[in-house]
């Protein structure tokens, strides 16, 4: 194990009719002014909105509202409110959402208090070596289990000009609360639901691939963690009104990206993400669905390099009895497990599936390492390992 | 899943070296005075408390000490500790040791900000329905992995005037931060570690004797979890300086007791523990030890009435390979492989190996079940029942 800090003060609020303590929260955590964040119709539509005005109505906390955001939100719309927030006297932001809502959240809320001349895109998201120095407190009404948003120290936004995508780190935003409805889920239609199935499955995966020894208290808790998700996943797809598995999801989703399964591994992977934040940016795919064409090529070209954990993996997370010694045997075997459960929950596992080519891969594998020498930790990754990957996800 | 609320704001800063980190984390944390609390020689022959000393001198915090803390820490320290704290203008506790030291630590935390009039044991230990209105903040640096107190919000003392050993539980002492190098559990004698690792597992199977349903995600946790601390323990008593074990050992002791591998499941049984706590109170026996025996009592005895939950633990964690219908042989075969487990780390597990009898049975049920009806949420137990368990455990 590596020496580690862990530090999650988010408060998580679980459970059926909660969405009404919203105004409450926001009060105790010393709100007066707040920025309502979230992105289209479909919180008026499930009534999420009404009853989150109602309660910041009888908090009496008056809110300014900030529509709009879209999947893989634009650094565009964080800059609207970043204006909003200056002229409005704001001091919490309410973020109603998935990760993409809550990112832009994020985003805005340590936008808000950067000094003047610094730029929030080209100092900070840009800039691998920033410190961001402080944020705005915010909340959270969760809307997708997806992105483990609502309680990581991650926030992923597109600069739609560049056709860049990138991520910042800090523990200053992480959410003062996270109110989760696990019923909220009933009504995501099948494909977002299997998205947030994938990339739920692939926080817990790229933490996981750790080179780091000593392990084994986090490895076995990942293990069961992805096998629940892996299990869970189709059991929603045939029954998605089931209390139960949705609310086991909605979980898994916080503790698959909030690091509580992680600590001492040395923050694990995130070579797959990596290369998915650029097939993302480029085609404005989902994110999960990305996720699910990247990382079976991902391990077929890492695990010719490194296959000692990908052996445990198929073992004790697929299941795969063949003997370990047939080492790519099993890891063939695990592979194909993996990608017939993507394909299982109606998602593409190739880009010629989606209709794409290898137009751009040396683009972006380019844009993925600009200001990094390489990405990845398991398996450290240049450009050229970056085309092959891609060509493996054909 | 049931509703719930997690909440967990301890910093926990992990490692080799982490000692010397004391004094600025006080300091971070608003510290102006403190009081140092532990228990006997061992950290001065350690050099933890000279490195402690250093820290708080270089951060330029001044402290007053408090020493004297033993195992089934008093309430006759924790009153002195709250007059110190008063006479001295302390403002932050800082708490170096094991379980007995941080639950010490707590009750002087909370019961410095009592109201006039207000007694801390009659007032707040033994009124189970009591809720405590503040408490000042806590540090530690942690000695012993075993009671996971350093980042849980349990505090559990002993009135030795009436023999009565009672906990509380507020979110409102959690420590600040709690500073875990491993390397401080290499000097624990055997019986320490063994009791350590009992205590752990405890804190896991507690958890997992839940009826509430739909809780597959939080089984495999915990099921993982038990399984690592299960082939954890020998592996250290036979290398007590491996660093990885150790460190394994001592994060699993404070994700055992944080309720990170819990939520919605009720908040587990527990009764196990609190017939412990008649036991410890009344032999003064190590926490760990007691469980030893009384666990397999109480599984004896309640798998007969709720058998269901121990099959899967049987199958999961302890690798019984009875075909399942045959509920009470693979539960039986489970009890033995736990039995023998604690045997194999050289603890007893019955009352006779240590020469005490059923003479104190009938009294150590009813003191269990003052202020309260039943204890054990799994299984409801009733004094009759505690009489029976206590038989078994002979």
């Amino acid at each position: 194990m590596e020496n580690y800090i862990y530090f999650n003060p988010t408060k998580i609020i679980f459970g059926k009719g909660t969405h009404s303590l919203a105004g409450e929260q926001v009060l105790a955590f010393g709100g007066k002014k707040v920025l309502l964040h979230y992105g289209g119709g479909s919180i008026k539509r499930t009534g999420i909105y009404d009853t989150v005005v109602a309660s910041l109505d009888t908090a009496g906390v008056p809110f300014v509202e900030l529509p709009g955001v879209v999947p893989n939100p634009r650094i565009s719309l964080v800059r609207e409110g970043i204006e909003l927030v200056k002229r409005q006297g704001i001091d919490f932001i309410l973020a109603i959402g998935g990760g993409s809502v809550i990112d832009s959240a994020k985003a805005i809320a340590f936008g808000s208090l950067l000094a003047p001349g610094k730029d929030i895109w080209d100092d900070y998201f840009m800039d691998p070596t920033a410190t961001i120095p402080a944020a705005m407190p915010l909340g959270v009404v969760l809307t997708i289990p997806a992105a483990g948003s609502e309680s990581s120290n991650s926030c992923v936004i597109t600069n739609e000009d560049t056709g860049f995508k990138r991520g910042v780190k800090t523990e200053l935003y992480l959410p003062k609360f996270s109110i989760l409805d696990p019923e909220v889920s009933y009504s995501l239609p099948p494909f977002q639901t299997a998205c947030g199935a994938i990339d739920i499955h692939a926080h817990m995966f790229e933490r996981y691939f750790s080179a780091v020894e000593h392990t084994d208290v986090t490895d076995q808790l990942l293990e069961g963690a992805m096998r629940s998700v892996i299990d869970l996943a189709p059991r929603i797809l045939k029954d998605p009104r089931n209390y139960g598995y949705r609310a086991e999801m909605m979980y898994a989703g916080t503790i698959a990206h909030n690091n509580s399964l992680n600590p001492g591994r040395g923050g694990g992977d995130w070579g797959s993400h990596q290369i998915e934040h650029e097939l993302s940016g480029r085609y404005d795919m989902t994110h999960g669905a990305g996720l699910a064409i990247v990382i079976p090529a991902w391990m077929k070209y890492v695990s010719r390099k490194h296959p000692e954990k990908f052996v445990q993996y198929a073992v004790r997370v697929w299941g795969v009895t063949l003997p370990p010694s047939d080492t790519f045997g099993v890891i063939d075997a695990m592979i194909e497990r993996q990608e017939q459960w993507y394909r299982s929950l109606g998602i593409k596992t190739t880009l010629s599936d989606l209709g794409y080519d290898d137009t751009y891969f040396q683009d972006m594998a380019e844009k993925a390492l600009v200001n990094k020498g390489s990405i990845g930790s398991y398996c450290r990754l240049g450009a050229q390992d970056i085309v092959e990957i891609l060509k493996l996800a054909l």
